[in-house]
């Protein structure tokens, strides 16, 4: 099974492809990509959330996964942030659904758990983790594609689909 | 001039167009129809997405709006419904921008300003100014699309777009 993660943000939309195989086995899942979707200061809040969606809909098209595993928000700090990075949620879930795909959602402290076993886990410890699970030759770097990487592995861990 | 008011909400989106004529005349300014793109309790938060977009995109079909004058959330009580209504207000604005649309901003206070001259109106108020101002035979209800359309009068009163 073919699973994209995302991570939402405004400037950066973390995202990572992870294939569990057709026998959707976790232990011998492959990475099969991860980076992010930027969009500039420059750029109006408007034509931010038009990049983020052509950007998901590039990976879609690219990679076609079977289902998409997206990060909840979870924090209050800053009311700014929380809306403009619902805003961005927002599109993705928009596309995601326009294109009729599976998906599942979890909390940062459900994926940190997931991979690390710990709630709290630091963002270097999943970084780790990802790198050992997916044995990727180095540490996967922003912690926005990482963070992408691990709720597709949660998803992984967690999804079954029904067989076509 | 065409322009096409939001109130942007999960359940209930608001809208209002708002035609003032070819001179952009306020006084005479006609209000050509006004509603809620409503969405079920039984969707899914994606599905929800799905048809606030689908809603908006007939609005801008059958309209033909050469503006849309979105309301600026601006509260802070409940962070789950900032979430949410954040959402919806992410996939309007980006249905705007794809369209290639003008688009302006307003916060509520700055609407209630713009149509009552005070920052804190009731919405029964607002509801009255709005009646008046566009010579509407009864109240427009519910209040969200009573906001749509203030929120399409406020654009009225401050915006001015090249000529073609």
């Amino acid at each position: 099974m073919i699973i994209l993660g995302l991570d939402p943000g405004t400037a950066l939309v973390g995202w990572g492809i992870v294939d569990t195989g057709v026998a959707h086995k976790i232990d011998t899942a492959l990475c099969l990509g991860y980076g992010c979707i930027t969009t500039d200061k420059s750029m109006t809040d408007s034509q931010r959330l038009l990049a983020i969606a052509n950007g998901l809909e590039s990976l879609l098209e690219k990679y076609k996964p079977e289902l998409v595993s997206i990060e909840r928000l979870f924090f209050s700090r800053n009311q700014k942030t929380v809306m403009s990075v619902s805003q961005a949620r927002g599109v993705l879930l928009y596309v995601i659904e326009r294109q009729g795909l599976a998906m599942t959602e979890f909390t940062p402290q459900e994926i940190k758990v997931a991979l690390t076993g710990y709630g709290k886990a630091e963002k270097l410890q999943v970084q780790k983790m990802v790198q050992l699970l997916l044995r990727l030759p180095q540490l996967p770097k922003p912690d926005d594609a990482a963070d992408a990487v691990a709720a597709a592995l949660t998803a992984a861990q967690t999804v079954r689909l029904p067989r076509k």
